[in-house]
Formats: structure tokens, C-alpha cells, sequence
């Protein structure tokens, strides 16, 4: 499908009929939000894929009782960084290195920019910050899995610490920010499927050059 | 391309050779974003498009001194909400009801949900809320500046005091939290053209099913 076809296809699917996504679509959408953007390429936060019947019958039960956990075929939980380090940023800095052969010592000036961003703002700032690059991930992954012509339903109506219990995150520096499910529809529980997408017009959406 | 092509082609393009971004093009990824999914629906946010040079120049200038935005040919301002209330949350069940022409009191559920959620929560954390949803729409902008082979710099480098200043955001109940810039890459200027993706590796970034 083209690109906008399938976003005006895709919508927050809340019943699912069990059917399995493929691998390689999976992939594909794990990859789309891999190479996601974020804020210095820093990439705070990491990607739970659950597809274990048992772990997703224990999210169900007691971080989100929303169907597409249990009808969907994976959930992925998005969890951002807990607390941010300059250990963390050492290791970014010393990936770059390595994969771009080049010696640290190049590395200085961003290096600096991490450390200065870090040391000037709260732990809260920046676990807002870290959640916020997650929630580009998640575009991603809307549009992937939309391309990919599986049903996707983004989530954040679920207890955080609950979730982040039963997946061990606290443990991982990690904390669960938002959900998404993935699967195919069903046609026939589903009575959003043939509601009209609703969208603020353009006109007003858009604001050419302010004012 | 294919997604995952385009996405390993796009890069935060440091320079921009000056070359527009054609009306078409432009139009696509302006309605990647509107599609975008957010919470409720609600589309909390606004997206300034600036392609106007004397107000580029006085964003270079007062918001943002990065060469993108002189270099690149539209500048996308993503503001949130800085207030959310009843108001605007009744205006949505309003559209709603009228697309998918259906009563009012049909859409009590979701008109009831978005009250409770608003009025259970600090303007702080509704802020942060509404910016989040910001970042799904840069995500989807992104994707599809990629898959239309335009280059987008995304950038949270800038001074939103200033920024909001410049375009009047304030007056519009906006914040500004991010930016994009479309464009096209200089091959000759942008010495990070040639560098290597970096990324986590997978079996870091992706954690199967909890710990």
C-alpha cells in the first residue's frame, strides 16, 4: 500500500481475531523502530517483545485488561531509561567509535554535548526526555506495521508499575511508557472498523509561517 | 525505497544544499502527521509550517542558530497544548459526532474518559502529555521524509521561550517542543553523509518477553 492509503487504513485496533504476525513482518517493524531518530542518536530506551501466552495472560491480568494484550499476537512495550548516566553515554560515544573507526579523541566535542545535557537537567527532566525519544520509536512503529498491513494499537492506559513488575524493567533501569500491540483485526467484534477516521482539518492542524 | 531502505538512507542532515521541497512531497508528509495516531485521538498539538526566509532568518537568528534551518527549505515548529480543557475535549466529541454522524449522547463513554483523565492530572503533567504526542507525529513525519527521499533534521537544540516568541504560540495556547526541517542533503558540505548508521545492536535494543 502506499504510504498514505495505509495510514488512513490503519486505526487504534480494540478487538483482534488471534491470527499470528508473520516474522518477517515483525521484523520489519522491529528494525523501522531499531533505526528509529532520536535526540543525539542516544536511543534511551529499549523495546520488550511479548509473545509468551502466559506473560501476556499476566500483563492482561494486572497492568492492562484491554483485549488487544490477549487477542493480539505481540505486544511491545516501550520502556525508557530510569536514569541516565555518563556511563551510558560512554558506551554510546565508545559505539560510534568502534563503528565508525574512528579514535575517540573525535568523539570530544559530542561527548561534552552528552555530559552537559545530562549534568544540567533533573533525573525527572530527563525521564521525560528519555520517553519522549520512545514515543518517536512508537511513530515508527505505527507506520511500519500500517506498511506491513498489520493492525497496530498504540496504549497508554495501563499501570506503569504493574508493568514494569511483571516484566522485571525496574531491575533493567527501564520503565514501561507505552504499549504496542500488534495483530490483525477482526472484522466483525470491531465496531471502530467501519467508523470514519476522525482528524482536526488541515486548516487548522497546519499553521503557515505562525501568526 | 522500501521502508527499510529509506530508513537506513535518512540521517539528522547537518547541511542542506537549498533546494525546495516540492509542493507534493511537502503535502505527503504534512499528512503523515495528521494521520498520525495519538491519545484519544486527540491530536493535542499543532504543527507551525514555516517556509517564509525573513522568519527563518529570525528563528536562525533569536530560536535555533542551526544551518538547517536556513539551508532547508521548510521549517516544521511541533507545538503542544500548553492548557488542555473541557472546552477543547467537547469540541472533539463535537467533530466526532459530526464525521461519523452520530448522536451526542452515543460518545458520552469517551466524553466522560477524556474529563476524568484531564481533571485526574497536573497542567505539568498534561504538558508532557501533549508533547509526547507530539513526538508520534515527528516519528510519522520522519518515516515519510524518508519514503519520499527528502531529508529531515529533527531537532530539540533550540530555545522554545524564543521560538514560541518569534511565532506567537503563546497567543495559540502552543508550546514549541520540536522541530523538523525539510531539505535536501549537501554532499559536499555534510561530512556526516558518509558515515556509518550507528545503532544498538538488536539483541541489546529488543529484550523477548521480560527479562
Amino acid at each position: 500500500m502506499e504510504l498514505l492509503d495505509a495510514l488512513s487504513w490503519r486505526y487504534a485496533t480494540k478487538r483482534m481475531n488471534g491470527q499470528k504476525v508473520p516474522e518477517d513482518k515483525l521484523n520489519t517493524i522491529l528494525e523501522a523502530i531499531r533505526l528509529a531518530a532520536s535526540s543525539f542518536g542516544l536511543q534511551p530506551y529499549r523495546v520488550v517483545v511479548v509473545d509468551d501466552p502466559v506473560l501476556k495472560a499476566k500483563i492482561y491480568e494486572s497492568a492492562c485488561p484491554q483485549l488487544p494484550i490477549l487477542e493480539g499476537s505481540h505486544v511491545l512495550v516501550f520502556a525508557s531509561w530510569r536514569n541516565i548516566t555518563n556511563e551510558q553515554t560512554d558506551r554510546y560515544v565508545s559505539l560510534i567509535a568502534k563503528e565508525r573507526n574512528l579514535p575517540i579523541e573525535k568523539l570530544a566535542k559530542l561527548d561534552k554535548s552528552l555530559k552537559d545535557f545530562i549534568s544540567t537537567r533533573t533525573p525527572k527532566q530527563l525521564a521525560n526526555w528519555a520517553a519522549r525519544q520512545a514515543y518517536i520509536g512508537l511513530g515508527f512503529g505505527l507506520t511500519a506495521a500500517a506498511l506491513q498491513e498489520v493492525d497496530a494499537t498504540p496504549m497508554e492506559g495501563f499501570t506503569p508499575a504493574e508493568m514494569d513488575k511483571v516484566l522485571g524493567l525496574e531491575e533493567q533501569n527501564l520503565h514501561s511508557v507505552a504499549l504496542l500491540t500488534l495483530g490483525y483485526r477482526d472484522e466483525e467484534k470491531d465496531h471502530l472498523v467501519k467508523q470514519k477516521k476522525v482528524r482536526v482539518r488541515k486548516e487548522e492542524f497546519f499553521v503557515h509561517n505562525g501568526y
